[in-house]
């Protein structure tokens, strides 16, 4: 017997575009529940990053959800755990001021505004520290869920769950997906890379404002989630920027790229 | 510093009116992770029935939340720790052939349509067996919250935190009661059982289908949450069937009540 409003089979959202990325999860426990909340609501790509297998208290509280571990694939670092997937949407519990935070429901919308085959990255980071502004860097967006206290910030697996659910809440519904469908992760973050050595070579760049640029240069182009027509007009003003920087100076100069 | 989007203080709901009940729970790892829900989303009277205190484990889980544990009010019945709210929901992952369930969105929406002095219990069964048919027939109303595939459910802690965040979620939009406030759970309870004994008196229920007709008065009156008017409505009623029932063959019969 079915109950009259469940859900089992629909999915207009396309879950099996989305993936789960842990980073360094310090529990087993945690990864277990992760697995549950994903069985539970219909996800089933599970990435762990700088861990090399799982403890049997990840398979303890994974009940009857032991083919999502099964199928986990393991990664030395984050960039090699994103770069099949579009977009990574990293969630934090913390204010980063570097970094413009989209609010929950934001967040899920922005995920489906995306075509249907956009493949989606959600990025959960360490249960105390969260993750590093190098990990939000390396992201599109940056999400956080609405808490009623500063502490304690959700549980790992709670906060996997509370983003799946508000996905699922809205499989039923259907996406109607607006957007340009968005160069794969390692081409937007190459593109990222080359407008860094752009502005290295523009002086804009150098030793003592180095971090904090190119932390702002990766939060904003990662936010813009690029697409092919953005990568070549961007490539077209980051050339000529750097043509007229050097042509005066380096008349010269071969850099055309 | 604080989050633009950060919900820290607003409560248009009411969320001190709320009760998490847990009957039997197995785990107490689950009771931690279920008062950590709650402190995230501001919620703090739980009440744990049929245990009798709490072992280390709730405390290792309920990281920041100890306030919770702290003041957690333990009952040897359920009739115990419902007598003092109004209106009990019970959150159900199978299917219950002999109740009305109600789903997710509506069972939300039905805690916020009445009075903001409404006292409301969430009441969650044990790990694996989830609510008797008992247990869920004193509850005013049962939910089930939706999820992609039949097995696992949501894990005990799971549960009531997307039921939680569910209420949380709309805490800053404010509740728009539209019903008259209910009676106390007790009341409620009072009511049902004469009404028993007044079918019971008219021969409605006898000894073969007595089980199968309490599961279904209690369910049907359960779901009216009912108040000091309908109380009043069913007693008359009630009495005047009794009434013409006993009349023709025992005129001299006393019950008038």
């Amino acid at each position: 017997m079915k109950l009259p409003f469940e859900t089992e089979g629909v999915d207009k959202i396309g879950r099996s575009r989305f993936a789960v990325i842990l980073i360094r999860p310090d529990s087993h426990e945690n990864i277990g529940l992760v697995a549950r909340a994903m069985k539970n609501t219909g996800f089933a790509d599970l990435r762990l990053v700088g861990i090399d297998g799982l403890e049997p208290e990840a398979w303890r509280t994974a009940v009857h959800a032991e083919d999502i571990l099964d199928n986990a694939r393991f990664y030395p670092d984050l960039a090699a755990a994103t770069k099949s997937l579009h977009l990574v949407f990293a969630s934090t519990a913390r204010v980063r001021k570097k970094f413009a935070i989209l609010t929950f429901p934001e967040a899920l919308e922005t995920m489906l505004r995306f075509p249907l085959d956009t493949r989606i990255g959600l990025l959960f980071g360490k249960e105390r520290t969260g993750l590093t502004g190098e990990e939000l860097g390396s992201a599109n967006f940056i999400y956080s869920i609405p808490q009623a206290v500063r502490q304690p910030s959700y549980n790992l697996a709670s906060a996997v769950l509370l983003s799946l659910f508000g996905l699922f809440g809205r499989s039923a519904e259907g996406a109607f997906p607006r957007e340009e469908p968005p160069l794969l992760r390692r081409d937007q973050d190459d593109c990222v890379r080359v407008i860094l050595m752009k502005l290295e070579k523009t002086g804009f760049i150098h030793a003592t404002n180095r971090t904090h640029i190119t932390r702002k240069v990766q939060d904003i182009f990662g936010r813009i989630a690029l697409t092919d027509k953005d990568r070549k007009l961007l490539m077209a003003i980051f050339n000529k920027s750097v043509e007229r920087v050097y042509r005066p100076c380096l008349p010269g100069n071969q850099e055309k790229d």
